[in-house]
C-alpha cells in the first residue's frame, strides 16, 4: 500500500476544492480500508464546494468530501470478521453512536450523535477511504459496479418510497434530481399504480421520461393539479414523495394529495415553509413523514433485493463519468442543470 | 309528540342567534328522532354565532346548530332495526356518503361528501334532533349521562391520542381547551409515561392540573423546552398532540419533539403556518398526522371501553350547566376564557 | 327481460347439480340485476357439487351456486345511484350486515353475519343474478373481460399478498391452485425479491412456471428447505403464503420461514393441524395471519390498480372455457387436476 | 475484589445443582463486572435443575445459571463508557451477534446466533456476573430494587402486551405464572378495557385477583367461553396473551378470541399442538404472534417508563425471598405451585 494518495480536498474555509496528494488513512482494529473504485457527487458536495451557510456551520476543513462510493477492501483491522481483503463493498456513511436513545430502539438513522463520513470525517473522493466495519456493506456479485457507487442516494429513494404502502397506489414524485429519478424506478418496481413525475427543468424531465414515469408534468407549463385529479378519478394521489425541497413543490405536493394520503419529505428546504395546515394537512387527514438517510440496514437489504431481481434500470440517471482530477468540471456540470448523477474515478474513467 | 319545539336558531347571515319555536323535524324510514337531554357547546358553534369568514362560507341559515348531545329515542323510521323508542343514545354527527373512495376503503371519517349535522343540517340545540340510524350510538348504561353529551369532542381526543403508540411514551398536549383537557385524561388512562400540558390561559392551566397532567407549563412564563428536555433525559417528547391551532403552539410542539417522534394536529389554524421544515420535521424524522373527527366507529368503541372501565374523570372539564334559553350567556362565558365545556339543557338545568 | 332463465341448480340434499330453467330473480329498491357474461368455478363449488360434510351443514337447496362472475347491469332498483343499465360490473359476493362490531370498525370482511351470494343465496351460475348495490363493483374499461370474471379469487390473492410488506422480500407460495398462481403474479408485480412456488401436482407446477415464479419446487421430489435456504443466503423466506390447506404444506411453510417472518394462511384445512408451535412459531418470532375473503373494498381498488397498469398476466391460469350447460364436465375437469380456472358462459363460449 | 465467590453451579450432566466457591469472572475491555444484589428464579432454571430433554440438548456444564438479576457495577473494562463503578444496573441477558440479518434489520431479539447468559455462559446466581457493556441496563433511581431484579420476565410481559394495540381493548391472559401475572398489571396500566385472567391453579388464581384482573376464571370449574362472551357483548376478546404453553390453554385462547383478534404466544409448549386452523384461525381472520424475549431495547425503555410512573404494582408476584444458599429449597417451592417469583440473595436475605 502506498503512503500517499490522490484526493479532493476542501483545504480551508472558503469556496472551491483542491486535488492534491495526502496521506493514506490509518485504521484501527475495527476499521476497514477501502480502495475506491468509483465515487459519485451529491448535492451536499456542492454545498461544501460553494461554502454556503450550511457548510460554514458544519464543515471543518481540511476535509476530503465524498460519501457515495464503492471499492475493494485493501486492509482490515484486527477485530474485523465480516469482510476481508478483496471484497467488493460500499458503505453506509452515517456512523451512528450506538448508545443514544434512538440507536438503542432501532432508529439509528436518526442517531443523536451521528457522524457522516465525507462531512464530519474524511470521505471517499480519494483513492482510499477508512470505514468502520459496522458500516461496510458487501456488494452482491449480481449488482452492476456502477450502481454500487450510488447506493447512498438510491437508499434515500428506497427509504422514501417504502416508508409506507405503495403497491397499487398512485405516487407523485416532486423534483427529479437523482433521488427523484431513482424513486421513479423504485416506485414502478414495487407496483405503484401510476407514477407522476413533476419537474420544471427540461433536462431532468427528459430523464424522468426515460425512467418511465407514467406522467411527466411541468408546473411552469401546465395545470398539474387538473391532470392529476383527472388521472386519478377526482381522488388525488395516494402518495407524494417530495424531493425538490422548494416551497412551491411542497405546496403542490399537498395540493394534489388525496384525503388520507401520505407525504414523505426528503428534499431539504433552505428556509422556513409556509403551508395552509388547515386545508392541506389537517382536513385532509394527511400523514407527513420527515425522511432521513437510510434505515440501518433494512434499506440496504431492500436495495440489494431490488437490484438483484433486475427491475431497477438506473442507467439514465448516470449522465457523466469523469476523472477525479476533473472534480471542478463535475461541479460545473451539476450546476448547469444538464447533468444528473456524475461518477468520479480516482484513477481515470474506466 | 308535539308539533313544535324550542330551538337555538341561526336565523340569517349575521352574527348572533335566536331562541324560538320551530317545527319538530320530520323523519324518514332510516331516521331516528331523538329527544335531546343534554347538548354541549363547541368552539365551532362560536364561529357560527360570530358569523366569521369560515361560517359565512359554510353555513346556510336558517340553521339549528349543535353537534354534541345525548338524548332518548322518541321515534324510529320503519326500516330502523338497531335502536328503539326509549334507548339512550348519542350520535356521530359526520354523515358520510358511503359511496366515495374514502368511504369504501374504510376511511369514512374523511369522506369526500361528508355532511355534518349541526353545520350542514339542523342540529341538536333543540328539543328534538333527527339522526340517520347509521350514525346513532347507543350509550352503555355504565356511562354517566353528562359524559354522554360530550362524546363528540371526547372522540376527537381519543382519536388523536390513539392515532399512534402512546403506552409508556411521553406526551405533550399543546392547548388545553376541552379536547386538550380530555386528551390528558385519555393519555393517562392508556399508560402515557408523562403528560406535559402546555397552556397560556391560567384558567385552562388550572383545569389541566385538575386533570392530573404531570407537568402544566406556560410558555409565556417559563422555558418550556428546557423543562421538557430535562424531564425526558435530553430526548424530547415522543408524542405531541397539537390542540391550540396557533402558529406558536405548533412551532413549540415541533421544538420539543424527539427525533423520530409523532405530532398529531387537531387544532385548526385560521391562517397559513410557517415552519422550519428542515430542522423541525425532516432532520427530525418526524411523523405528522392531520386528525379529523373520529374513526367510524372504532373511536366510539374505544371511548365506550375507556368510559366503562371508569378511568376517565372528565368532571373538571364541565364547568357550566345552563338552560338552552341562556345560550347567549353560554357563548359569553366561553369567550371569557373562564369556562371550558358548557352543558345546555333544553328544558332547564336538571 | 325474459321471465325465466337457464341456471345451474343444486336441487336437493345430494351430490350433483342440474341445468334447468328457473325464474329470473326479482329485485328490490337497493338491488341491481346483472346479466351474467362469464362466471368461473371455484373449489367451493366442488364441495357443494359433491355434497361433502361442509356443504351438508351450510347449503340449503334448492340453490343456484356461483360467486365468481362479471356481467352487464340489466336493471337497477329505485334507490340505486351508483350504477345504471349497461354498466359492466362484477361484485363482492360477501354481503356484510353493516351492523355488527366488525362491520362498524371497518372489518366487514369478517362480518359476524355475512351472507355469501352463491352459497347462502342464489348465485351467478345463471343468466341473471341479483346483487345489492353496495356490493357491485364497476369494471374499469381497461380491464380485460376474462379477468373481470375472476376478481373474487384474484382478490383473495391480492388480499393475502398485501396483508404485510412484500416489496423487496422473498415470498414462498405453498399450493398452486388458481389463487396460488394469481399470487405469483401479484407478488412479482409488487416487487417481491424472489418467488418460490411449491406444488406437487405437475400440471399446476407447469402453470407456476408460466406465471414466472423464480423457483418452482416439488416437495415430493426435492429438498425444498435446502433449496430455499441456499437461495436466501441461509436466512429462509420473509413471507409464506399458504394456499394448499394441507398439513404438510402448512408445516413446510413454517419450516422454510425466516426468524421474524410472516405466514399468511388462506388455504382451508379440512381437519385440525398439528404444528410444532415452539420451534416453528414462537422461537421464530413469526407472525401468522388468517386471511378471509377480500377487504371491502380496499382489495378491489388494489386489484383494479394492478390490472390497469397491465402488470398482471393471468392468462395461464384460465385453462378452460365451457358452456354453462357443460357444468358437469367442468367439475370433472377440475377434479382431474389438469385444469385450473374454468370460465363458464351462460349462452355458449364466445 | 475477592478472587473467589459463592455461586449456584450445575456441575455435571445430571439433575440438581451445587452451591460452591468458584473464581470471580475475568472481564475484557468491553465487559462490565456486576456485584449481584438480588437474582430471581425462572422456570428455565427448573428445566436446567431437572436436567430435562431441553436442558440435555442445550446446557454444557459446568454452568452458573441465572438470568434475572440486579446489582452494582464493581468494575468496567477499558473501553466501557456508558456505566461506571457504583451504578445500579440490570442486563438484557440475550447477547445478540450484531452481524446476522435479523440483527442488522433491528430484530436482534431473534438473532440467529444469540447466546444467553445463564444458559450458554455463566449467569447471575453468584456474587458476581460478567456482562458486555452493550447489554447493561442502568436502573432509574425511581425504580424499586425488588422490581429491578425481575426486569427480564417483566420485559417478556411488556413485550407481549405491547406487541399490538391494547388500549381500550379486552384482553385475556391464559396462564398466570409470573409473566402472566405481570401481564395483568401491564395490560391494566396501558388502558385495557377488561382483563380476563385464566388459570387452573388456585394459588396463582388468587395472585391474579391480587393483581386486579377484572375476571379470574378457572376452566376446570366454569364455562370460561360463556363468561367471556357474555362480558364482551357476544364478541369475544380482542387480545389473547398465551402464557400457559399448554395445548388446552392455547385452544381456549383461540376459542374466546373475537373475529379479527390477536393471539400472542409466549408460553412454550413442550410438544406439538393440534389446533383447528380453519375455524380458530383462518375464518376468524386472527393474527398470531410468536413472542421471544424482549425488544432490544425498546421494551426496556417501556418498562422503565411504566415502572417510573408508578402504575405497576408487582408486589403480589414476589412470594418468596431466600438466601442463594437455599437454592434447592427455592426450586422445591416453585415446584409446589405455591410460589410465584422467588428472589435470591447472594449474601442472605436483606
Amino acid at each position: 500500500m502506498p503512503a500517499t494518495m490522490l484526493a479532493v480536498v476542501k483545504p480551508a474555509r472558503r469556496a472551491g476544492a483542491e486535488i492534491r496528494d495526502v496521506k493514506v488513512p490509518s485504521f484501527g482494529p475495527n476499521d476497514v480500508l477501502v480502495k475506491v473504485k468509483v465515487a459519485s457527487i451529491c448535492g451536499t458536495d456542492l454545498h461544501i464546494y460553494d461554502w454556503d451557510a450550511w457548510a460554514q456551520k458544519r464543515i471543518h476543513p481540511p476535509l476530503i468530501p465524498g460519501h457515495e462510493f464503492c471499492g475493494t477492501v485493501t486492509a482490515a483491522g484486527s477485530e474485523v470478521t465480516t469482510v476481508k481483503e478483496g471484497d467488493f463493498v460500499s458503505a453506509e456513511m452515517h456512523v451512528a453512536c450506538g448508545k443514544c436513545f434512538q440507536c438503542r430502539i432501532g432508529e439509528s438513522h436518526i442517531c443523536q450523535n451521528v457522524k457522516i463520513i465525507g462531512i464530519d470525517a474524511d470521505g471517499a473522493f480519494a483513492e482510499y477511504v477508512r470505514i468502520p466495519e459496522s458500516n461496510i456493506w458487501k456488494i452482491d456479485p449480481a449488482i452492476p459496479a456502477d450502481y454500487a457507487s450510488v447506493l447512498d442516494p438510491l437508499g434515500n429513494a428506497v427509504h422514501t418510497v417504502l416508508a409506507g404502502e405503495v403497491a397499487a397506489k398512485t405516487v407523485a414524485i416532486v423534483g427529479c434530481g437523482p433521488i427523484g429519478l431513482f424513486s421513479i424506478a423504485v416506485a414502478r418496481a414495487v407496483g405503484a399504480a401510476q407514477v407522476f413525475a413533476i419537474e420544471i427543468n427540461e433536462h431532468r424531465a427528459e430523464l424522468a421520461r426515460k425512467m418511465k414515469a407514467d406522467y411527466v408534468l411541468n408546473p411552469a407549463k401546465e395545470d398539474v393539479k387538473k391532470t392529476v385529479f383527472e388521472a386519478t378519478g377526482g381522488v388525488g394521489v395516494d402518495v407524494v414523495l417530495e424531493m425538490s425541497g422548494k416551497t412551491p413543490g411542497i405546496r403542490l405536493g399537498f395540493d394534489i394529495l388525496r384525503l388520507g394520503g401520505r407525504v414523505s419529505l426528503l428534499g431539504i428546504p433552505s428556509k422556513p415553509v409556509e403551508l395552509n395546515f388547515a386545508e392541506d394537512l389537517i382536513f385532509k387527514g394527511a400523514t407527513v413523514q420527515g425522511i432521513n438517510g437510510r434505515l440501518m440496514y433494512k434499506t440496504w437489504y431492500q436495495m440489494q433485493a431490488l437490484l438483484k431481481n433486475g427491475k431497477l434500470d438506473l442507467s439514465p440517471v448516470i449522465t457523466d463519468r469523469i476523472s477525479m482530477r476533473d472534480f471542478d468540471r463535475g461541479v460545473e456540470r451539476l450546476k448547469s442543470g444538464q447533468a444528473s448523477k456524475i461518477l468520479l474515478y480516482p484513477n481515470g474513467v474506466k
